[in-house]
């Protein structure tokens, strides 16, 4: 809650530069979080051993905490003046999302567009905080996950270690900020717009500061955007073997490789699908690349009304946003590497239908995954078809159609935002239920906290002692 | 080959009492499967041992050569002019899915006609051959599988006890047929009509005789058929149980209670859900109760055009469309022990985050479940959402929509039948291309062999001394 607060003391600056009376609110939200937090501090239990239950619950009860006070700014100033609307805004931003409720952006304050971005900057951050200081805690199997993904930084159970680490990734966060604003600059938006856009990109959410997303902005701006959004959904530990100048291990991780191997595909397939709608090949491949890089990253910017492109397109959007990113980034989405863990598991049964008496690993960069880790990867697989199916049944409800129904999931549970139909890159969520808006808000963080954390806080047996 | 000539004499019969000229070709394609079938069985091998690979290989090409032979009557008598639109029925018939290229049915011999819905009632026996006589000869996990399903008629290697098995299992099959028959004719339909539509349901297929399918017959025929889906798609050792006089361990299988649990929850919310849409609230329960009973048999008849129903109703269908029926009954799907099975260790692991330290068993019919069984089921589900995708993709390349893409694969892998959009109950899959049409024939044979066999054909290690 004081970070929070400290937080939100951004946009109330904001709000002194350009004017906006709704900058008070911000500073009253600020200041209660602020004491709030303060005096909570004073009440600190004897016990503060963070087990594995306690550090699922408190990631989960953490995100709605936040979520609720971070929606608050929007509901006082009357700017969203549905609490359910605001509430739905703030953790489509804290969860980099990106899905919004509003069909005129640019009626929108300074103010409350600033604190917009600015939570996907937090959200896309507080995904490093989870990864790499909450969950090695736990010594669950998402430690043994990541340990089969990253060849790079050691996850240790040190704290120093873990702090120092995760002060790496914060640096690199902060230092490809500062130069995705700096070639935005360069490309001729001014100040605010490159701040936000970049949070947009940098966190991968997708709030964008006009209406029509990106379809306005320069070819430069859109590759400038696209290049960004790829590197935020590529693996940070790519970036901290690049400094440590390890070039040859930079190599190895294959889950980048199949990132870049299916952007490029997926790039080219658009590409030969939707050339015959422009007139302009640039155009047509710069569209291409944009609108997949903003899928697989999961950020959801848009250049084009893809839901006007053919089926195969649409069909190769929608495999890139079930995928999404990679493992260690800021991006969402199921992870290529654990669609590659999956495919490899795959491979491995139907050899030993063949050949029944060889005893062979899953490799994964040269080393053997541990059965632990398979498991749990087809668990988390099972889990999420579930949510998904729930979800949608919910959604259907209110009779909205089947198309729009599937990508409204998709892109909430992946936390992408645009998804097709009446929820295509052109429409909004506003329209749907109030129930089918609380099922998406649910989708948003359990995608965003892969799953567990937001299902364990539903369970009796958490709260027995 | 031998087997299968000896089934086609039966159309020849057909086609006497009927005086369709059609039945020569019936007769010529019989005579040669019978003589070659003959010829080649003087060249036997040596080694006739049947491993893992060989028992797998020899079920999918077993059921190539079964297709491919049983499509040339209807190519060489140009009831059905085109190679792969021939091959396309005769597969979904073998595979009972029941999806047809053909737009009037009507027209159609008699001939035809009954060798069509045959295929529906040989494949449907066909199943229980592959579970209960070749499978468990290759030591796979699926007999593991079907062990932790079955607390029936033991799943024994021993040749004379299998054998001894799957016999009754074929008399329980065929006195189920008898019966439906005659409850057909004592709802005033003719013999042929009866046994044609005895047939599709029988094997859980979808063939009718009509062009609407069900949507002419009354609400009787209506009736006794959804009740012969029902159980069709049950878990056949219910009705070994049955006959042993053990009516407590029948209603211990979980799978049966779940089953009609389901089937009763969706048959609710449809009906709920499309009430509006009718007079009558009989109407609106008879249609609710026969498409759920058709979907999640897999079997496909029609008895109203669900592509009209609202969403959620659509949706409904099209979840009992992914699920399918039980285990060890003639119906498709991903069957409802596996999802049994993934809900359960969804919950363990949920649990063994709250609690580390209990080690519990995923526990089936108050048996525990061997991790083998749990590994393999996932990675059946893994498989499964791979080809889907695959599949999709190449649907999509005709620029065919999402929602008909989608649900031409889904009742292709599932063997259902219909679909929604152009696939639609009143609809057909002659509009599709060649390369579409090829993708469902695979996925059609993957669905009803269970994905293996149709996999392993395609790995070049199988072909490797």
């Amino acid at each position: 809650m004081r970070i929070e607060g400290v937080i939100m003391l951004f946009p109330c600056l904001i709000s002194i530069i350009y004017g906006d009376h709704e900058g008070f609110f911000y500073g009253a939200v600020a200041a209660f979080l602020i004491i709030t937090g303060f005096v909570g501090c004073r009440f600190i239990p004897k016990n503060q051993t963070i087990g594995v239950k306690e550090g699922y619950a408190a990631t989960g009860f953490s995100w709605i905490v936040l979520s609720i006070f971070g929606c608050l700014p929007f509901y006082l100033s009357r700017e969203i003046p549905v609490f359910t609307d605001a509430l739905f805004e703030t953790v489509s931003g804290f969860t980099t999302t990106g899905a919004s409720i509003l069909s005129n952006v640019e009626e929108m304050s300074h103010t409350a567009l600033f604190w917009r971005s600015l939570t996907h900057w937090i959200g896309g951050m507080g995904v490093l905080v989870f990864l790499l200081a909450i969950i090695p805690m736990s010594g669950g199997s998402n430690i043994n996950l990541m340990k089969a993904e990253s060849p790079g930084p050691t996850v240790g159970k040190l704290v120093p270690k873990m702090r120092y680490t995760a002060l790496i990734l914060y640096v690199i966060y902060l230092v490809m900020t500062v130069i995705e604003v700096i070639f935005l600059l360069f490309g001729g938006l001014n100040l605010f717009d490159s701040l936000c856009l970049t949070f947009g990109t940098a966190g991968t959410g997708g709030f964008a500061v006009k209406n029509d997303s990106f379809a306005s902005y320069s070819l430069y701006i859109r590759w400038v955007t696209a290049v960004f959004m790829i590197l935020f959904g590529t693996n940070f530990n790519v970036y901290y073997l690049m400094i440590m100048r390890q070039f040859k291990k930079m190599f190895c991780i294959e889950e980048i490789r199949v990132y870049l191997a299916l952007v490029t595909t997926a790039t080219l397939i658009v590409f030969v699908n939707i050339i015959h709608m422009y007139d302009n090949v640039a155009t047509a491949l710069t569209d291409s690349f944009f609108q997949v890089a903003s899928v697989v990253s999961t950020t959801g910017f848009g250049s084009a009304d893809f839901d006007l492109w053919p089926s195969t397109a649409k069909f190769v959007l929608c495999f890139m946003m079930f995928m999404g990113a990679c493992a260690g980034s800021t991006g969402g989405g199921i992870k290529v590497s654990r669609l590659v863990l999956l495919f490899k598991s795959i491979v491995k049964e139907i050899q030993s239908f063949i050949h029944p008496k060889i005893v062979k690993k899953v490799n994964m960069d040269k080393k053997p995954v541990d059965d632990v880790v398979l498991k749990s990867t087809h668990v988390f697989f099972a889990t999420y078809v579930i949510i998904f199916i729930v979800s949608m049944f919910i959604v259907t409800i209110n009779n909205t159609d089947l198309v729009t129904s599937f990508t409204a999931v998709l892109a909430s549970l992946n936390n992408i935002g645009p998804g097709l139909g009446m929820v295509g890159p052109t429409c909004n969520y506003g329209f749907l239920s109030l129930l089918s808006k609380w099922t998406l808000v649910f989708d948003m963080l359990a995608g965003r906290l892969e799953l567990f954390p937001m299902l364990i806080i539903f369970s009796p047996k958490l709260y027995k002692k």
